[in-house]
């Protein structure tokens, strides 16, 4: 990096604000030197914490507010009620340019309904998305939406089919991602009305999109495609069955191990790679939910994450920033324009 | 079991039929001494298998016929032109009454067409679906649909979660199973439509239901209810990506172990437990996927099921027409009347 980058941070977000929020940026600061931050929250907090982080407080500025949006309250009330708390604040920070992103693991519909109104989406997107990389057997994979919109039509799941494509190749370095929608089939007639016409625009399009077709659940962690394209109500029961599932298979795993002397004896003796296996599914290390669709970084960190997933929430607004993510889809939807959806559209009636 | 119990298999539906069809039947009948099978399907390839299992021999009636219903027929087309086909006849036989039961690992969608026009469904189910038992870190549930009607209203939702609890308290035998509903959040407000109904229907009802709230995709693993309703399209999703995880843990598991040279003597030493651990989460013990609303029992096993697999869905049969799973349903509904629903409509409204 050779310029310097700015994160905001929503100090007061999440379980443990602000302490996990300052020592994830303290992790994060190692793996990216170039980067600053702007804590939004109280500094009464904030300043005694941070006394003990030296090498962080140089690169931070602390923005002082009382306001808090809490983890309970309703989006509508968080936008009317939340002007000065430190999540909008920290969503400012980037409309006007004072942060490339900004990183909270507060209130998530409050998250999104705050930055919707203040970012806007990107030309050409109508709503956004939330998005986030799942480990597959092959390497790994990105899905969206998982949450942001409960019902979708076939042209959300277009744009969201295109913005997982430019986040494939720009973040996640892949050549020519191939885009997958998420089915209970993968024959043609299988699915609702949404997914069968998204389907024709997909493969339809001029855009550089690698359509692939449509994937069942076992094809996420299969890693049958590199984009998952679902609506939010399926992404986001697919995503918290597959984080469900790594803590059942865990837990039996551990009682496993502990049922017998010998079988404690194996596990000692196979602890170093077990734990390597451990690291490769902890959810912490593919914390960090992606808002994709707004005219800014916003990345959305597990409410309950410690300091190591919330560094690497931190993360992933970095590499966002400095690939230039949002750069790109607004060059790839100008040249190839949304209109080609509506081609599509007309072709397939 | 004091009656002899006779059911109906679809000989020629699975990837590996007729073998592990009559493989399946002949562990079965270990299980279920009093139990009896009619086979449908084509003798010259049947009656050799029969050759060399002796004790299953004596207690299968072999039902000639050619026709077969392929994996890639649409339910449609099957329903016209397979009205000879094995799964029809073995269909045929439990609306005859000569079979309490039929199990099949064919065409899905062709099963359920069939199944729903020649059993129809039950007085007060408008739609039948499909349910399957998972594990959980407490014990198991049952979650429906898995895949039967890709859009549900909430009358379907309330009517899967009324045979969903008689289905936990018939065959899982759980006294007062707790019936929650799939969502994206546990909050009131969270969810489309249908669900919010649904949730009210469900808490309104005066039916012998033990209404939980809203679950999220992790707390099936976590055991959190008995009885999981959810849509089919969402269902399918969650089932698959439920195996597709335990697939990809497997798959790190394994290459865990065999990583170093003392990772493999942990494993060795490990390995008796490891064998449990892998039965616990073993889809071939939780195969056998319940047709539920129907007049009659039919049993979808998964297409490409070993014997034991199979086995396990024919003890689902067993186990539902012992347990008299369809009768008790009838009586709730007779008792309670479905216009509960319509009672509780008029509350809420």
């Amino acid at each position: 990096m050779s310029e310097p980058l700015t994160i905001a941070l929503d100090a007061m977000g999440g379980d443990n604000a602000p302490e996990i929020v300052l020592q994830g940026a303290d992790i994060a600061r190692l793996r990216f030197p170039g980067v600053r931050f702007i804590a939004y929250g109280d500094k009464a907090l904030i300043q005694p914490l941070l006394e003990r982080m030296e090498k962080l407080r140089d690169i931070v500025t602390v923005h002082h507010t009382d306001e808090v949006v809490t983890n309970e309250a309703k989006p509508s009330v968080a936008l009317r009620q939340g002007r000065n708390s430190s999540m909008q604040l920290a969503i400012n920070a980037v409309r006007s340019g004072d942060a490339e992103g900004v990183v909270s693991a507060g209130n998530t519909g409050a998250l999104m309904a705050m930055a919707k109104v203040s970012l806007k989406t990107l030309p050409g997107i109508d709503r956004p998305a939330i998005a986030a990389v799942f480990p597959t057997r092959r390497s790994e994979c990105v899905m969206l939406d998982l949450g942001a919109n409960v019902e979708c039509d076939s042209d959300n799941l277009f744009q969201f089919g295109v913005m997982g494509s430019v986040f494939a190749r720009t973040v996640l370095g892949i050549l020519k991602p191939s885009v997958g929608l998420l089915n209970v089939g993968t024959e043609e007639m299988k699915g609702n009305d949404a997914v069968r016409q998204a389907a024709v625009y997909l493969r339809e399009s001029n855009l550089p999109i690698q359509y692939h077709g449509f994937i069942e659940g076992d094809g996420i962690a299969k890693g049958v495609v590199d984009v998952i394209v679902t609506d939010g109500f399926t992404g986001n029961v697919a995503l918290k069955t597959f984080e469900g599932t790594i803590g059942l298979y865990s837990d039996f795993l551990r009682k496993a191990f502990m049922s017998s002397f010998v079988s404690r004896i194996g596990y000692l003796l196979a602890r170093h790679s077990l734990n390597k296996l451990r690291a490769r599914v902890d959810p912490r290390r593919y914390n960090g939910a992606m808002f994709l669709g707004l005219n800014g970084i916003v990345i959305k960190s597990h409410g309950g994450t410690d300091a190591f997933g919330f560094a690497n929430a931190i993360g992933v607004a970095v590499d966002m920033s400095t690939n230039g993510f949002n750069e790109k889809i607004i060059k790839e939807l100008a040249i190839h324009d949304p209109s080609d959806a509506s081609a599509a559209r007309a072709a397939a009636s």
